[in-house]
């Protein structure tokens, strides 16, 4: 088995997570959805005042690469905040590459997740699944969470620029 | 029907914006779940980087009532990270006290929404609603909202501050 570091993202992995923000909008059946540019993720990721922060796994070559480290998954996280228990944070993407799975690497950037959340004083994290990805749904509630859609009944609604653009009168 | 207006609340507005996360957590059956304090509201959100803000809908007072201007609902959004879009708005919350209900005061608080967001830059705002709560899915729908666990099959997961601890080892 390989072994994996997780560690917080740097500027230079930009590349590395845009790639794989593709590819799990591609595995969600969702990519055409996907607007954002590497300097996006650069201006917002790592400037003074960051709008998300963001882990990555990070795996050894195999004997006789030579390639050097190489980024296989992400967690990307921002704080939330719960008007019934204060600050918390919000797990947007987590992902790990097809051939670097079945070996705990989601499980790893969760537990690290979860260590941050208490580092920072918050009492809960969320994120959200689709319903056919079951695998995912069952590490999750393995690992402890609770589905509140199922359990409470939440339903996700958004607003898109063109409705919001009609609200606003523009 | 009562003039309403929606304005940015201020720190002073904190023990109404309180009563009122009671009231809303009260009418969505689980008020067990707040445990936030006033003083938590006014560190958190009226600092020099606030986790969140806040809109509340002011009415006034009808005649030969004396009390002025009085909060009558409110709207707790913060900014959060899309990783299709870029920055987004999440409205964590929306609540409009029952005898004001029917007057047009939520609509008039996700507009204001909608204008904040636009002016941001966000592409899109996000929020949750439960699924028994068809007056409010019927009104986010009929502004233009997109019921995201409906199309595209969405569920919200919580990791609580017991299953964080044990992922953290502590």
């Amino acid at each position: 088995m390989t072994s994996t570091r997780i560690r917080e993202a740097r500027e230079r992995d930009c590349g590395d997570i845009l790639r794989m923000i593709r590819e799990l909008a591609e595995f969600e059946k969702l990519s055409n959805q996907v607007k954002i540019s590497e300097e996006a993720l650069r201006a917002d990721g790592f400037g003074e005042n960051p709008f998300f922060h963001c882990l990555v796994a990070e795996v050894d070559s195999g004997p006789g690469e030579a390639q050097g480290p190489c980024v296989v998954g992400y967690g990307l996280y921002y704080f939330i905040y719960s008007t019934w228990k204060g600050r918390n944070i919000y797990l947007e993407d987590i992902y790990v590459m097809p051939q670097y799975r079945g070996q705990g690497i989601g499980t790893k950037i969760i537990k690290k997740v979860a260590e941050v959340a208490l580092e920072k004083g918050c009492s809960q994290f969320r994120l959200a699944v689709l319903d056919w990805n079951k695998t995912a749904m069952d590490l999750y509630k393995s690992l402890g969470a609770q589905d509140l859609t199922e359990a409470e009944g939440w339903r996700s609604f958004r607003f898109e620029e063109e409705a919001m653009k009609e609200l606003a009168g523009c």
